[in-house]
């Protein structure tokens, strides 16, 4: 809907009648467009719905969910099977089985807590948050061990602003390029896998001083490959939040001024995590 | 983010500075903040990640995907069980047996199509979609076989005007109440399934005439459970649309202006759909 017509509509409406008296700062803090409506006379007409959604481009943020993929733990991939044909049967379904940890994929508090929240009966209004990428590819690129430290979050908030309350805070380590060969677990002669994470004090930093609603890593694991002690798992699934793993393409919405991500967990009974959809949503301007 | 607060400092910016010149039209039909942003400058701080994802509520229009679900076929719903525990293990992690087709979930063309297109390489961009729901609840209530009719539709534009491009239309018949009793499958004693469905006509009209990117149903099929030719199925995947089955709660969104659907749906590897978290974000005022 933000087409270039739009667009020239709306640049020969400013030429003919000037521009709105409305700051761009007034309008921008007053919440967009459903603010700016209610500042209109709080009536929003129902063609808002045709005009919002168009609004927004969709970045996907997720690998394909399949056979062969990279696993933790090495022969915990998913199998798939016809179950029925279009050419046999007239229609088409799969049989699949498959580890709730696996592929892009969410992690919620019940995997490593005892009575932890489930994804079940989870609140959905926190799985829509703006998304914040933090890029430590340099470093990974030298160290496979390297963590988001507190130092990082510091370096983003000087060049970016304050990182906002209910944001979903992701690594971009770069690692999603080796996806999926086996340089993305990278294990070593003893098995120990080497990739980067989130370092728990950074972690803990986000959560109680900028309350976001979870983390997420272009890696297999919210904690570097090579962790035995779980911080960044522990301190995100302890404080009840969520962390998402294997997301990929975060290039793609790095610096984007108000990307969203959505969470797309299908409601898994009494589960800890599962396969999931990240989509992130950007103003398509 | 669009709190009282917030709706308290535009309006007195307004009675200080006057209302503003672009007029409630022009700036919706300029496609929200985005194009707004562009026609006062082409410049969005990042400050609007914080406020625009602060303009929504997240409604879920799924049920929870578990054992004991009524399916399509008896018999095929999904398993679960334990593979580790946080007590034996220290985490949980569940494995699955599913059938695609079972939950809340989608329907992409290779589901009735050899060759249509699959989950996996469909685009993403059409996942996010105007909402706007049809309510046949009266009629079905007096016949489990009723259909969503071209009638409807019109009654549907007469009162709220036109369907907008790319919507996703449902249909709420009130069948998520009966979930997930055996009245939500409702076959009689030859076996036969009786609730409500998209007409095969009124599905085509859809695509034609309106451009919608899929439809949505709150029973079991996009047919009415007595049809024996599909017509709405092979109408919507025949066009490489997508359909969403037993969709909860469509009561939260109905009338609401500006509400929109996404189809969280894993990227199922070569799957004609699959389990689906269905949410709808709601502008908050």
């Amino acid at each position: 809907m933000c087409s270039p017509e739009v667009a020239k509509v709306v640049s020969e409406r400013i030429a003919r009648e000037g521009l709105p008296q409305v700051t761009r700062r007034g309008l921008l803090k007053a919440g967009g467009l459903g603010a700016a409506a209610a500042a209109l006379g709080g009536f929003v007409p129902r063609v808002a719905a045709q005009e919002m959604s168009g609004g927004y481009s969709v970045v996907d943020l997720s690998h394909v969910f399949g056979e062969n993929m990279p696993t933790y733990t090495p022969g915990e991939g998913p199998t798939r099977e016809d179950f029925v044909t279009v050419e046999a049967n007239g229609f088409f379904i799969q049989y699949w089985t498959l580890y709730e940890h696996s592929g892009t994929h969410s992690d919620f508090p019940a995997h490593f807590i005892a009575d932890g929240a489930t994804v079940d009966s989870y609140d959905p209004g926190l799985l829509l948050a703006p998304a914040v990428v933090i890029n430590i590819a340099e470093k990974a690129a030298e160290n496979p061990d390297a963590m988001v430290e507190p130092a990082d979050l510091e370096a983003w908030e000087a060049a970016n602003g304050t990182i906002p309350e209910g944001a979903v805070v992701l690594m971009n380590s770069g690692w999603a390029a080796r996806w999926p060969n086996e340089e993305y677990r990278n294990a070593d002669a003893d098995g120990v896998q080497h990739y980067p994470g989130f370092s728990g004090e950074a972690v803990t930093w986000l959560i109680e001083e900028r309350g976001i609603n979870g983390i997420g890593v272009d890696t297999l694991s919210l904690d570097p490959g090579n962790s035995a002690t779980f911080d960044a798992h522990y301190a995100t699934l302890g404080a009840g939040k969520y962390g998402l793993e294997n997301v990929a393409n975060l290039d793609a919405i790095e610096g984007v001024a108000g990307a969203m991500i959505v969470v797309g967990i299908p409601r898994w009974e009494a589960s800890g995590g599962g396969p999931t959809r990240v989509l992130a949503l950007v103003p398509s301007m």
